[in-house]
This record gives structure tokens, C-alpha cells and sequence, in this order.
């Protein structure tokens, strides 16, 4: 089953490119493909016509536990859909080597491997166990652009052409 | 001398497989291997049993500096532990690359490499200066996996078989 | 033209090797060559002698917006000078792949992003637009080494010999 059946089987459709507010200007690439190494960016949660979506702010006191895991499955999307447009065809990822996750996090908050637990289920439940097994981290940080309460960077690997 | 040897040498143990609390789930693996590239999660202290080391908390009003150091060293050995589990033998390895160490750390905390340090001189020690070798991130983050102090990521590289 | 007369063109002067303070031990390396990757440590801002640059602190309410973008620029000078001293030679490098950008912030600071546009555009700037071009993330940290504003890592692709 390819890519793209097994996203419509499970109802998950990728966003538009990323637009940003006028006044947010991204002087980097989303996706840098070096050989067969695919380098993603920090992505946040996209609505689908691309814009960000909410909710924004810190978890868990602005951002509930189950509201900034739905976040962070929306940034396995957006992630998917920027790698898609680098590559032109999802089945090519051969490997998703690497997650890195952060959180907007109040001090102390214990809570962000259940945070990005929710990415790293979309991606195995879309590219399977094998391709879709990857190392990550999962830390909390201060601040995140556009106060998103997720931001996830991965790496990828594509099979030769 | 193998690393092995070196480790009974220097009086260290690798810990057991990482276990965690019930309520814990990591939909992730501890490290993932792609062709020579070794990728490893963020690992924290453990005691030889497995289970998370103490002590918990921030740097340094929670957990003062030189306990946070000894963290740093146990998540070193966290880490060689998993990787030895992932290749089987810890002589495969031919190269620490980088090192992404976390700090649970006050504001403005300035201490971090002094903290991450001990990490890397536990890599120096067992693998010496050569395959040792590594580049290094140390920030300071405001919230970490099961409050832990000190949380390592590294990406290592091992000899084609 | 090359890269030392795309600096001279600009204006831009690397700095000297790093420079701590006495009590300050890095028992890493500044950068990491591996085959044709380039791992390079997290950098600060450094005066023309090799010695931390100020301002030191938090952004924005300690260094304001302005004085970070300039800390960042700076870092990219200093990233530069430690792949030169590395490399021997910066027109070796055929790609800057990714670069880890970690801001000194107040909790919320939404404008990590425009931090780090600077430090990105001093890249694009010497190297071009197509060796230059890189994924990145830029997140707000809670305390860096030596309190510095700004810090950040990458990694660059280097052609065979």
C-alpha cells in the first residue's frame, strides 16, 4: 500500500505549504535534502489551508496534555506534507532515523514524551514499524515560534534514486 | 583492549534495559541504526537495574551541580548500554560524532558545560581521544522526561561490517 | 570568488580560536569531521580576539531583539572560523545542511525566528544560495553557556577529497 492509500484509509490529510503571518520571515529551507539524507525543520500544528493552528501557548497550563498531543499530531502532518513536497513521492522515505521534539513547557512539566508520543504513533501508523522507527528527544523548552506548543525537526532517509 | 575490558577497568557497569514506570510509554526506540550512522534517543541516569537514577529536579537549587554531574556520567553509561544492546559489541563503534546534552535547568543557569562535561569525559575515558571524539551541544532546558536533570541525545558511527 | 573574498567583500572578519574564561573546561571538540560531515558544536558570539562577545542575558527584556540578531550574526562568524581552522580551507564546503539555533529567552518569546534569521543570513550571504541553503529550528532555552544570548550548532557537507 503506498503513502498516500494509507493516509486516505486513516482519514489524515496533508496541509497546504506553510503560510506564515506577513511580519514572519523564514530565511531557511523546510526541507534540506543532502544525498540520500532528508533534514526537516522545526514544523508546528497547520490547518489545512496551511495557516498555523492553534491552540498557542504552554503546556499543560494554557495548552491541556490532550490538546498539545492533537498538536503534535498535526505537526507529523505538516512534517509529511513539507517532506512530500521536497520529494515529490513519500514512498521514497526508506527511514525515519531521528525525531526532535520540543515543547512549550511550564517548569517542571513531566509530560512531554506522552506530548510527542502522539507524533511518533502518526508516523509509524502511516509509514509502518520498520520505516517509521526512529530515535528521538522530547525536551521542554521556554519558547517556540509563534508560540506554538509543539515544534518537531526530524531526519529522514531516502532509498537511492 | 576492548571496551569492555576498559569498562571493567575504570569499575564501570552498564546498566540494564531502561525500565520505566507502567504510565510511561515510549513509542520510540532507543536507538536506530541507518547503514553506519548509529542515532541515539535522549537517555537520563539509571540505576543498574534499569530504572531511572535519582536524583530529580532542577539545576542547581533542585539537584546541586556535582549531582548533576554524576547524572551525566550514569546517562553516559545509559547510553553505551543501549547502543552495545543495538550492535551487539561496543567495538563496532568507530566514532562518537555529536553529543546533544539537556540541562533541567534555573533561568539563566551558566553551568551546563561544566555539567555535560562529565559526559564526555566518561566517552573519552572508555573509547579514548580518537573514537571518543565528539561535538557538543549543553542548553538548559525548563522541563525534561521524567523530571530527570540531565537527558543526553548522540549520534555515533560505527565501521561497515 | 571564494569564500575568503566573499568575506573581505562583505566585510566580515573571523574570529580568533575560542577563548574561555580560565575556569570554563570544554572536554569536546569544536568541531567533529566524519567522512564528508561537518559537526559542528554549539557557538556564541566572539570579539575579533577569540573572547566571548556581549551582551550577555536573556532576550528580549536583558538583550533586545536588535543586540541578539547581532549576537547571532556573530555566531555564524564564529561557526566559520572553527570550520576553517577544521577544514583548512571554507570553499571545501559544499552545503550547509542544518543548523540548531538556541535562543536565551524570556518564557513566551515568540521571535526566536528572527533571531535566528540573521545568523541565517550571514550564511546565504558568504556561502550562496544554493551551498547555504539549510533546514534549521530555532527554540528558546532557558540558560546557555556563559549566559550568552544566542547559541548554534549545524552540521555541513564537505566534497570528497
Amino acid at each position: 500500500m503506498s503513502v498516500a492509500e494509507r493516509l486516505h484509509e486513516l482519514g489524515l490529510v496533508l496541509p497546504q505549504p506553510v503560510v506564515l503571518p506577513p511580519s514572519v520571515v523564514t530565511a531557511f529551507s523546510w526541507v534540506r535534502v543532502s544525498g540520500s539524507r532528508v533534514l526537516v525543520s522545526g514544523h508546528g500544528a497547520q490547518n489545512p489551508d496551511g495557516s498555523p493552528a492553534g491552540p498557542f501557548g504552554r503546556v499543560p497550563d494554557e495548552v491541556p496534555l490532550e490538546q498539545a498531543q492533537r498538536s503534535a499530531r498535526l505537526a507529523a502532518l505538516s512534517v509529511m506534507a513539507s517532506v512530500q513536497r521536497a520529494l515529490g513521492d513519500l514512498d521514497r522515505v526508506s527511514a525515519w532515523v531521528m525525531v526532535s521534539g520540543f515543547v512549550n513547557s511550564e517548569p517542571g512539566y513531566a509530560q512531554t514524551t506522552a506530548v510527542l508520543n502522539a507524533f511518533s504513533e502518526v508516523v509509524v501508523d502511516v509509514f509502518g514499524p520498520v520505516i517509521g522507527d526512529h530515535a528521538r528527544t522530547a525536551i521542554g523548552v521556554v519558547a517556540l515560534p509563534l508560540n506554538l506548543p509543539v515544534v518537531v525537526a526530524a531526519e529522514l532517509q531516502v532509498s537511492a534514486n
